[in-house]
């Protein structure tokens, strides 16, 4: 029940008809009798650096859920960005500081990263292979990054994407191994599908499944499906994996440490989301 | 439920722990069926012409409801006011038009007008006497002047406040016939009482309840109690009331039809509103 109390978490991007957060959030905030309100605000890009900063000056704001097509913008915006948004070159989580600055972190991947650390992945030492170098590919590989890996693989249809993406991992993490240009999976203890391949039915796998290890960690960002045919293949080779929607659940927990509110689990958040997932 | 296609309306004003309106209109929006929400927007004086103009380049709002201490300030930010604006001198009510600009209303006296009115008061040709010409009495007796009414006494205790709004009356009502500077409700179809006395218990009376008619019709702005000494000597001499509330709740369905949001009565609202009043 909002009142002259509520906080409010502005959830920012354009168009604002495909949100999902406030359908999980609030329910959960309202079960756990948090007075905060996650609020859908539709804004363009031309109006979104004075927006944010004008947002930010309200008394009663906890924070922002920044999403397309601001999460690339936001990262010049900000006073403070971690390393983790530097790699992925995207920022979709603000807060104001108590002295005025604005920080931002990026969780796109933090919430790919709690899943399958929670699924019993131990990423000490991993050797991982991210197939997409794009916003979300970047988003996975750079938490993956802060997670402790030993070695990361990066492979996208545009080589020079994947090529700047290795390069900003081995500024900031120049302990890791970065290998670029192939979508082998063989010899990873971690392989993420984070190409679009699987939102239509008949694309094509996004790797050779033949070459996936049974040992073989298997995750997904496509959430077209519970279980993508690419998911399917995996789970048919003896493989662990994590379906697309584990990564939107997963990261919500992280937003709301971020922004110092009461945290769950994702399965809880799961359980009283009013979406079909 | 908010969702994605939600609409925002901004009620913005600073502190915000005593806003009302969220509990108002919200359970309303809910029962309706309405994908709205009031949100709660804490906006100190230096961030407002900013927050002013930014709030409302979002694609999903649909209007503001400014409080204190905006109201005056929001006179003069925005592109085109109304009359009673300019006789109030204060702006509660702003919207974007489709080309863009910034207009605005006052409804506090539209509260207090159609719940007169609706208590079956004819002002047409009607003789008013408002008590008090600060923020609320001057959107009273503004709201009073294009009712059509033929006269409109005014008092304050700082003269001039009296003179101002009664010169601003003159201004754009010609027609009207304005006096200032006595209180006595001899004489009057409508008595009001728009200072803070009865606020406090053992406050004097706002004027001579000995000179009250008992034709004489007698509202009040104070919401301390329901039925203040004011309101209660009013009755005891035989006067029809409008108690302090009531102005809150005749408000909204004005608010609602500005906005172009389906309408209804004020006693519904009451009914839904999870306050107690």
């Amino acid at each position: 029940m909002i009142n002259g109390n509520t906080e409010i978490i502005a959830h920012i991007g354009y168009p604002t008809y495909s949100f999902k957060s406030p359908m999980i959030y609030n329910p959960y905030f309202e079960q756990a009798g948090i007075n905060a309100v996650v609020v859908p605000m539709g804004c363009q890009a031309p109006d979104y650096p004075t927006f944010l900063r004008s947002v930010f000056q309200l008394t009663n704001i906890r924070g922002a859920l920044i999403t397309m097509p601001h999460k690339v913008t936001t990262v010049g915006l900000l006073d403070e960005v971690t390393a983790t948004v530097k790699v992925a070159g995207a920022c979709n989580a603000v807060k104001r500081t108590e002295d005025g600055r604005l920080i931002g972190d990026m969780f796109d991947g933090a919430g790919f990263v709690r899943g399958v650390q929670r699924k019993g992945l131990d990423l000490g030492g991993a050797r991982v292979l991210v197939v997409g170098s794009g916003g979300v590919g970047s988003a996975i590989a750079a938490s993956l990054a802060g997670a402790g890996i030993a070695s990361i693989s990066l492979f996208d249809v545009n080589q020079a994407s994947a090529e700047a993406l290795g390069q900003r991992i081995q500024a900031h993490y120049p302990q890791i191994e970065v290998r670029t240009g192939s979508n082998d999976p063989a010899d990873h203890d971690l392989v993420v599908n984070a190409t679009p391949m699987g939102m239509k039915a008949g694309d094509p796998l996004p790797l050779d499944v033949n070459r996936l290890a049974p040992e073989t960690f298997v995750g997904e960002v496509v959430m077209a499906s519970e279980v993508t045919a690419f998911l399917a293949a995996a789970r048919a080779r003896g493989c662990r994996t994590q379906v697309g929607s584990d990564m939107l659940f997963e990261q919500i927990p992280a937003y709301l440490e971020y922004f110092g509110l009461p945290t769950t689990t994702a399965e809880h958040l799961r359980s009283v989301a009013r979406l079909s997932y």
